[in-house]
């Protein structure tokens, strides 16, 4: 019974030939335990923005074919350093690009996804007992095209070799220790999650945690693989590890509070109560894959014959909506459009909510508590999201992160350049 | 029929994303005279330099597979670039490596050799009407291992392309105008050649130009394939053509005068003259894999039965070649070695001098007439060689390049920076 680890190092964590130095011995401490190793590593550092530049410099429009066979050099750069450096520590190692690891995906450039690995070359090399270090971001299609994953990539490329190879477990290496109960800039006595499940991540994920990207986790899902986030700075800490809600030791009602500011909201008013407005408006929407989040459509004014739809959005998507909203002008026959861009939307998370009724009536109660006027509600079985005015958000993420017990003893250490986290 | 050009442009044609442009529009230009056109690129400027570099940062002794693997990156970036370029300036193109373009080379990191070119995929995309854009220096394996083909592999990817592809001709753009009669740093009445044959070519480079590799030359010659060398920084000047003998329009009995001063000269004194010293002595220095050039075995002294070995090695080998001699001595029963670090080798190249006595005659009368002493003499049919003083290299050049009618009637201009040419 073999047992496979593989572990992703994302750019900052091979930003040098010292940190790759770093991350070989992570990659040995591993080996050591007796398990066998495959690596995945992302380009070094500012690599992939240097490429960019130059492209940008050549063309103001290059193509997404060209763009994949420009970037995936940047992996190519680094796995053969991190193979060199582990060699040099006396660890046999070879490295492996897309093509010669077998991942293959669909045809699509720029955010290809992978719907298969072939992984015989990778268990050749393992059987001889070397560490293999793979290429994350990057693909290749039957007809020998290279492509890129997109956004999420290389965290991806680790969950789907995870998978592939069956592998005990999947760590993702990063710079933050693990994933916390809630911004621990907003709140200095977030704690850090033992363990987490693949759901409750994907909320968190899609309610404003950049941790992993929901990619990551829904393939880790559909693998049930085990996937540990932790710090490459700090091996002695074993961060967060997420798996299925069913394997967890601890399920709390709420495992986590997230805000996040990148919304907005927009009230279309007076619109005229037929049926099929409402897929007027949002068909529009989706067909230019504008994602709307939350949805409120008021009572009909019986007198009038008119209600108002309210929704969010991304800020970034608010001109092409405007644009839409004009277009359906004359079959909603709406009197105005309220853009409102001073909103939050406070989340709760946690899989243990499912069996414990009120839990939705605590977090509105610890709102009013506080005079927070709660503009919209929308829940899912194991979440829910509030819209209150931006000013409010950090008293609300800290008071019901209070109200919930996920307070922990001591201040978490923040540094000022961590990126957001829950 | 199709009419198919390939062109190559090394590292410094390729620098940086403005001289990207131009080499575009060098292509674009071609194209438009009709023909399909297959550019082969080098890695941009110092980018191999700066991979090589981090490389050390990490091993003293990085593994050739490994390094294969780091270094061809530098050419997938280019490749990228220069399809982008064509691109942006309305020319349809797709870049390919060394796997996509079906270049597959023995299983040797670092020094392969092209053994086969799986031409399907280039021809695909000419036959869409687009510039093929491959990278140079690398190949594949059947095994999809990653190598490079050592010194001059560009040149030799591009004319092995060119061969393959039944090309009309290769075209290698460099930083030199074309192939002159003689170094116009030394003699600044050279000439540029208007065609030279591959015979003559290698001649010259075994003596010391080098404007193309000798494995690039011999790559033509196998395939009759008409390569010109010519400038990137000049497209109006059409540089050398070079041709199989039989294919050349004027033959000169000298085409080039060479003057090369890598060698020393050894004489191993009083040598046993029994059967099979001078094996004894060759075959050790075969086996350390020493290149030896000329050879002279004085007549015996028949009293003595000894004779004086001389001969002449690359200044690099002398270590290797004093501990070999060292390691010879009980058998060869040498009295002394001398070393001689002096010297020049002069030589006069062409292939009309096949049906021309008198010519060697010539060569010794004029240095006999300068006092210049030859120390030896080798010849092939295409070339004739002297060793003579250092110190009178230069007038040795001069001479002879007058005598041969070679002198033009202007002074070429030559940089300071320009690399040695013939």
């Amino acid at each position: 019974m073999r047992n496979i680890i593989v572990q992703k190092f994302g750019g900052t964590s091979v930003a040098d030939t010292e940190k790759i130095k770093n991350v070989a011995r992570a990659v040995i401490r591993e080996k050591n335990l007796g398990n066998d190793v495959v690596v995945v590593v992302s380009a070094m550092g500012h690599t992939t923005d240097l490429l960019v530049k130059m492209a940008k410099e050549i063309s103001d429009t290059p193509s997404a074919r060209e763009m994949d066979m420009l970037l995936s050099t940047g992996e190519g750069v680094s796995i053969a350093l991190l193979a060199m450096a582990l060699q040099a520590q006396g660890c046999d190692a070879v490295s492996m690009n897309a093509i010669q690891a077998g991942i293959m995906t669909e045809n699509l450039h720029s955010k290809a996804r992978i719907i298969d690995i072939k992984t015989e070359n990778i268990f050749k090399h393992l059987d001889e007992g070397k560490v293999v270090v793979i290429a994350g971001f990057q693909g290749v299609t039957d007809e020998l095209e290279i492509t890129t994953l997109g956004r999420g990539g290389s965290d991806t490329s680790a969950v789907a070799l995870a998978g592939a190879l069956n592998a005990k477990r999947c760590d993702i290496y990063t710079d933050v220790e693990g994933v916390y109960t809630t911004d621990p800039r907003i709140v200095p006595y977030a704690s850090r999650l033992e363990q987490i499940s693949y759901e409750e991540m994907l909320e968190l994920a899609r309610v404003g945690a950049n941790v992993l990207h929901p990619r990551a986790v829904e393939t880790a899902a559909k693998y049930h693989m085990p996937v540990r986030v932790r710090s490459t700075f700090k091996l002695e800490n074993l961060g967060t590890l997420m798996l299925g809600v069913n394997q967890m030791e601890i399920q709390r009602p709420v495992t986590g509070v997230a805000s996040d500011l990148s919304q907005l909201r927009i009230v279309v008013c007076d619109v005229q109560d037929n049926p099929g407005t409402a897929a007027i408006l949002f068909d529009g929407l989706a067909k230019e894959n504008i994602s709307v989040d939350m949805i409120i459509q008021s009572y009909a004014r019986k007198a009038m014959n008119t209600n108002d739809i309210a929704f969010t959005i991304d800020k970034a998507d608010l001109d092409r909506t405007m644009k839409i909203l004009e277009k359906v002008k004359e079959n909603l026959h709406y009197s105005n459009v309220f853009v409102d861009d001073k909103i939050a939307k406070i989340s709760i998370v946690g899989a243990g909510m499912i069996d414990k009724p009120g839990i939705a009536a605590k977090m509105f109660r610890t709102l009013a508590d506080l005079d927070i006027n709660i503009k919209m509600i929308s829940t899912s079985e194991i979440k829910i999201s509030c819209l209150v005015e931006q000013s409010s958000a950090n008293d609300a993420v800290t008071a019901l992160h209070r109200v919930f017990g996920l307070d922990c003893d001591t201040k978490a250490v923040v540094k000022g350049d961590l990126p957001p986290s829950v």
